[in-house]
């Protein structure tokens, strides 16, 4: 017996591995993609398809749409508004905070119930160990829905601020991008005298395991606020550290750029006579570019 | 019954942790330090402690310095040279790889077997799980040397190039330093919500060590060099992504710092038409500025 219906919107490699997920545990599925011919396989499986938006929100109590980004979201469900009416809507496509609240302020002026969700995972990862998903905004469409996501991965509810699950999101692929650029870095500058990327990679690996634990340590100052003393590494120790990364990077005749925005806040802090604060005071300084 | 005797110069946080470390696996220590009180409780602890470093080459087979930087290192062993002839030199100050090169050929040139080393560890983890030594330089001083080595962490060697262990010290230590700036861009982004740090930094952990294990795979292009098209996600799909996180960052109010040189790199790639190559061809871009 089926434990319900759920229309799913956009069957990219995403959308695909959710709605297939869904009947895997027992889901009865609506599906609806742009480019009609990636239901077939879906229809093969057991789903209903759907030609148009409208279609997908009448089949359907939960409408869950997995798109490209926020600009397909609004073109697309913009003309079923109606239809939509009354339903919950679970929009787990890639987008910016402020999109995130954008959709959710149209979806509140349309009477429909809107739950923001960001995935933190790739499609082989749905609905297995490690697979985990973020969301925010309305906390009773979180309650309806929260059996049939939890097959997708690990929940969590994030808050009622509908941008939260996609602020997290963008936090934490900031820290992920932010890191393999540190292992490029190391990559590139081993690579001078012949040591290829994968041991490198393996070298860098076992080594970033060993000290990301120290990352809840070395941040804890940024809640007390009181950097100066330095309760953990100073600026004049740390700018000392990282200038002779840049000069040994420089030694091999490479550059390293991925320290460069480290050094320019360490140099900062330490002209304006702050070497014995905490180097964690660096996250001041962070401000807005053109 | 003793070992043997190793002489220790510099008994700063580290090498007072190396010397006690190695007394307290048998070893005889004689150690030598600028300000001369901090021997104290060393020799407490059945060290013998001499006033210059000649007396402290004449005392052992194996000296191991551990001060500051290259400059302490060549000022203090300059003088003695003499007493230094036909010892094992073990230096475990933390240098550039030239400066490693450099005090390589300036111990040639005076008859010291020299062995570089590089510590991945802090002064606590000394003799620890956890700790582990970087070596290059003469491969029979590694030889020789190891027993009372391993006693401090595990040991590599990376080669006869005395400048090795420093470069792969300061590649890990660039991967490290690049990460720390990721997990700060992640802690400033969520604290514009009220999300303290510390929580931010047990799920920047979390995560980082779910994707961590990706480095390898993702940097193995660089090693064929064929990029175009991408093995894995491609340059235009990185850029729109990288650059999300930036409008994330200044939506909520803040920089986004330590993204600036990936999004920068994958814009030249873009420019000069290589959207459809790995992602990870940044790594060539990385050039010496000035
Ligand atoms: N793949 C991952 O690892 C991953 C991880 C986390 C989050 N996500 C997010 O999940 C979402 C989907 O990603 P994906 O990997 O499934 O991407 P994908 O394989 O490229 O699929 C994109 C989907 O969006 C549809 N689409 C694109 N533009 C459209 C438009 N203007 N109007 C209507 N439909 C449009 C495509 O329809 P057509 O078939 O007609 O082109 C397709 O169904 C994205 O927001 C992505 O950031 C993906
Ligand atoms: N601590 C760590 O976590 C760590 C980790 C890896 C590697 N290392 C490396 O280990 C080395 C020592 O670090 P540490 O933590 O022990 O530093 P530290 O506590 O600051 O001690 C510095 C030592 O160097 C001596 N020194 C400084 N300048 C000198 C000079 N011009 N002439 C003679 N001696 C001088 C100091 O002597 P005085 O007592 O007379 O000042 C002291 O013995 C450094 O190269 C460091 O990068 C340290």
């Amino acid at each position: 017996m089926s434990k319900g219906t759920i229309s799913i919107l956009g069957l990219g490699a995403m959308g695909s591995a959710i709605a297939a997920r869904l009947r895997e545990t027992g889901y009865a599925t609506t599906v609806w993609n742009r480019t009609a011919a990636k239901t077939e396989p879906h229809v093969k499986a057991g789903a209903i398809a759907v030609a148009t938006i409208s279609e997908a929100a009448q089949a359907s109590d939960i409408v869950v749409a997995v798109l490209l980004d926020h600009a397909s979201v609004r073109e697309n469900l913009e003309p079923a508004a109606t239809e939509l009416k009354g339903k919950v809507l679970v929009n787990l496509t890639t987008t910016t905070p402020n999109e995130s609240r954008a959709t959710a302020a149209w979806a509140a002026d349309h009477g429909i119930t809107y739950l923001d969700g960001a995935i933190m995972a790739v499609p082989a990862m749905i609905g297995r160990p490690g697979s985990r998903l973020l969301y925010s905004g309305d906390e009773n469409a979180y309650a309806i829905t929260k059996p049939a996501l939890e097959t997708l991965g690990a929940t969590d509810f994030e808050g009622t601020d509908a941008g939260l699950a996609s602020l997290k999101d963008m936090a934490l692929l900031s820290a992920m991008y932010a890191m393999f650029g540190g292992v490029l870095q190391a990559v590139a500058m081993m690579r001078t005298v012949g040591v290829p990327a994968t041991q490198t990679a393996r070298d860098v690996t076992a080594w970033l395991s060993a000290v990301v634990p120290l990352a809840e340590p070395t941040v804890a100052v940024v809640d007390s606020g009181e950097y100066d003393p330095a309760p953990g590494q100073d600026v004049a120790f740390t700018r000392t550290a990282v200038r002779s990364l840049i000069t040994a990077a420089r030694e091999q005749g490479i550059g390293a750029d991925f320290l460069e925005p480290l050094v320019k806040h360490l140099d900062e802090l330490a002209a304006t006579g702050r070497d014995t604060a905490d180097w964690v005071s660096v996250i001041e300084q962070l401000s807005i570019a053109d």
